[in-house]
């Protein structure tokens, strides 16, 4: 994969590992880095995820062989409407959004003949900004590609080998089992988590042990990037959270029934899923 | 504090974290452990948390300076009231359940003469047994204490000295001040976690990411040490989970009703808390 470029749209967290990954890997002769933040780009600069800073109406952007879109949701759409149609024959574009059904749908219809493979890297998010970028970020990690029976067969090639290269396990779903499985293994979580943030009064924060602070974690994600995951996966997280809510009632009803063995055959299931998870 | 004896029912991971910060700082001469379960008792002497293994019938218990109960909540009452009143004159005795009010009330009328004074180590616990146990566990942690009217100022003085000497910094409630807190900051989590984790299909597995380990993690915790946490604190974790309840249909309801506004504030208000905790 000598002499060729890759370009990054977004060089926070996701992107600038993204950058780092590549360039530790020697995959491409450059990589060009866009971001609305000159912050970013800075640090994304000092730490050598990017060789390039530039900006949307770069001229070098026509010349990338891959671009990976690591935008909000809620903007995907538009950058890959927009930059794919610049971009030669053969090169392919990919996404890290935490969503997929409705931007890879918007795509199919708005912009077919664009070569885009929707991804999503499972790799936390709320750590923020280039500053904490990890060049193996995605070793070893699954990362879920959702092409489309119009997908053309040498895009997602293309695209697989990409992700592949970073170090990552792909794993092809549709956008729906995509969307349908994460807002339970992740939307619903961080809904949960920022609830139950929500309940702590200030005065009890010196009474907060491991357990609280790694239930409420993913809490500290960005706001800005979350509401328009909701946004864009709202029935099936919908779904998963009422799903949630009748475990949650099991639970309930067994303590306000003074029904012990019923409440440690709750405990013991919710441990068996967790045990099976590994540490 | 040389030539004493200190004595730990229980070795588990707390009781045998116990004896592993004593040892480490020379506190006590002697260290006897006592447990039912014969691997904790080897596990706790190979560790070297305690000097000697015992049982309950044990004739050198009587001679404890100290004696610490970490068994089971619903274990502790008992324990007390038959292993207090062997003790000297001077003697102290203190234990490290996660609920203190209905423990300590039934000391207070049926064993008033032990010098008790109720506490509770704000440290993790589901990683389970001595083989985890850590001799800096209580460094810089903090251990709730709940003496009563009724505790005379030099047993109190005496439990608080034996856990600054742990390394613990020590905060006095009432016990129905400890359950009310630790609903919210602890006992809430832990259904909310173990509920979420019988949320995961097997098929989905590997659709999980950190976001999901994290939030799952106390799950993990044995039922048997968790079920009778939540049969003594009931009515206080019936309370705290009708308020997550309240909070999380207020996130259910924005989103239901394409609230974007309304999310985004609600989440911003979950990372504030969820900031503040610090890492």
């Amino acid at each position: 994969m000598q002499a060729r470029q890759l370009s990054i749209i977004g060089v926070g967290f996701l992107g600038a590992s993204v950058g780092l990954a590549a360039k530790r890997r020697g995959l491409f002769s450059r990589v060009l880095g866009v971001d609305t933040c000159p912050d970013h780009l800075h640090e994304a600069m000092a730490r050598g995820a990017i060789d390039q800073a530039g900006n949307a109406a770069d001229a070098t952007l026509a010349t990338s062989d891959v671009l990976v879109v690591c935008t909000p949701v809620d903007t995907i759409v538009e950058q890959v409407r927009t930059l794919g149609p610049r971009l030669s024959p053969g090169a392919c574009v990919t996404d890290v959004g935490s969503t997929k059904a409705r931007i890879v749908h918007e795509l199919n219809t708005s912009a077919p003949n664009v070569a885009y493979v929707g991804a999503h890297p499972l790799a936390g998010s709320e750590a923020g900004g280039p500053a904490r970028a990890d060049a193996e970020l995605f070793a070893g990690r699954c990362v879920i590609l959702t092409p489309t029976p119009i997908t053309p067969a040498k895009t997602v090639a293309a695209v697989e080998a990409f992700w592949q290269a970073l170090g990552a396990r792909t794993l092809h779903l549709t956008p729906e089992e995509h969307d349908n499985a994460l807002a339970t293994t992740s939307h619903v979580p961080h809904l949960v988590a920022a609830a139950l943030a929500g309940t702590l009064p200030s005065a009890w924060r010196d009474l907060v042990s491991t357990g609280f602070r790694d239930t409420t974690r993913v809490a500290a994600g960005s706001p800005a990037l979350w509401t328009p995951i909701f946004q864009h996966n709202r029935e099936p997280v919908l779904a998963a959270l009422a799903d949630y809510l009748r475990r949650l009632s099991e639970f309930h009803d067994a303590l306000a029934q003074h029904d012990a063995p019923r409440l440690a055959h709750l405990l013991q299931h919710g441990k068996q899923v967790r045990d099976a998870l590994g540490r």
